[in-house]
């Protein structure tokens, strides 16, 4: 687990030493299913992930939950429910829990959290679970990153309207209506249900779950609803596929790195190439310039 | 107008024809004068902006505006509000305005912002207005890519402690408590300045103003704090440091754009490249071997 811990560390930080790291692991390498839990703030989603914890643990499954927070720079409260979390599973060594904040970096959490899920499969997780924190573009990012995302919704108008405006529509493979002992649940599932029978999306038709995670109601339903978006995208192709093109992006984006990096160091070394830049203000000149040199 | 219109759309569309246009507007490059508006919804960003260009087109200079949401992939609200704004000022030519979205690009409208500044600069404008739509990591850039970042707040003590929590302290050059004609401005007003006594921060000192932007009042009092932070940066070198670093950090993310691109060409043109990072799944490696290549 420390071992773990500390290559996740060294993946935030982006230390240059992750390319060793990646040689060390690469006899090891699985993969293990990724599956995203989004939806806005108070709806849940925390006390829900740990229902699922509880319930792949009683399967025998091991499983690590990356918390992501693009939205902070700072991560002084993902840091502190971490703690709390992490307590309660102090003494189980299959589970692992990390949070995960945007330290200013942009770009910068997508690939580390791409690159602790395959860290993650080397060191033999079964299961990942992706869970965001706070609002905005973290649901794309998500869903990019995760086999299977779970859209989380109380019963509550606000959230279904606010649902379709941001777009998550289409990036739900499970729905989830949490809380579903609260007024407004079947009204919520009935909103739902109506908006999906408009979905030209062919395929796969995404479930809408009910559970109260506070008392554990749902949650096998809900893995269950998982394993059967798991086995048609197998079925259909698709798992490799999207195997592929994660690895495929997060190449893109470890080459965006080195170029950024070699970017700033050219810069620094060479005083008559930075006088140039600056002179004529031509940075697509000299980005070109620089990763045309030889090494 | 439509010639820059359409220049900008090149570049949020990462059209690969901006390397040329860096060139042909490489001899009228002059550098705008950038400021950032940002601060939570609803304490009327818009309106207090609305304002300032009124200002500066009475004092005859010509102004942008650009709204970025980060938030937001999707563009449909802001275009809304920038066809709005954009019909008040149609006639005039001295004043361009538009809204910029993620696109679902992540890092991308950072660096498009940076570029529209520049095209913006080479068009002629004297001024620029960075507006930050939504919420989150969007302080931390446009303070990045603004001379001088004003914090807008109002009188409501939840923004306050926010603010600190968000280490939003940190990026203000200017306060602004807008729609000081409500209760609890002199209360939000003291508890900044009692906050600001506390800060270590050397040199500037952020002023403390109050507006109340519906009815222009206070506008010319915060932009002479604008000109006076402005006139404090040439004093003290740090207007061309900031040049500088802006044009580094364009270079850096130009830089990896193209190596995100040349990755994503290397890995569809080269089937065996693929294949290897497929099985071994070696993103660094292939990502390294993929810059070394020659070109």
């Amino acid at each position: 687990m420390r071992a773990l811990a500390r290559a996740i560390t060294l993946v935030e930080r982006r230390d240059p030493s992750i390319r060793r790291l990646e040689e060390m692991l690469r006899q090891d390498a699985r993969v293990p299913g990724v599956v995203g839990f989004t939806g806005a703030p108070g709806t849940g989603k925390s006390t829900l992930v740990d229902s699922v914890v509880a319930l792949l643990r009683k399967n025998g499954q091991s499983v690590a939950v990356l918390a992501t927070d693009p939205n902070s720079p700072f991560t002084g409260g993902a840091i502190l429910g971490d703690r709390i979390r992490m307590q309660r599973h102090a003494l189980d060594t299959k589970v692992f829990i990390r949070s995960m904040g945007a330290r200013g970096h942009l770009g910068g959490l997508s690939l580390a959290t791409r690159e602790a899920i395959r860290l993650l499969g080397a060191f033999g997780f079964d299961e990942v679970i992706l869970e965001t924190v706070g609002v905005g573009q973290s649901e794309l990012e998500v869903a990019a990153m995760a086999d299977t995302t779970i859209v989380v919704l109380t019963p509550n108008l606000g959230d279904s309207v606010q649902m379709i405006k941001a777009g998550i529509l289409e990036i739900a493979d499970v729905f989830d209506v949490n809380k579903a002992d609260l007024d407004g649940h079947t009204r919520v599932m009935t909103e739902l249900r109506a908006m999906l029978s408009l979905s030209p999306k062919a395929g796969w038709k995404p479930p809408i779950l009910a559970t109260v995670a506070s008392r554990q109601e749902g949650i096998e339903q809900l893995w269950d609803a998982v394993l059967a978006h798991r086995r048609h995208l197998e079925k259909s192709g698709q798992a490799q596929a999207l195997t592929e093109q994660r690895l495929r992006d997060e190449t893109a984006e470890v080459a965006a790195e080195l170029a950024r990096r070699r970017a700033r160091e050219a810069l620094d070394k060479d005083p008559e190439l930075a006088k140039r830049l600056f002179d004529d203000r031509t940075p697509y000149r000299t980005a070109e310039e620089i990763l045309d040199r030889k090494r």
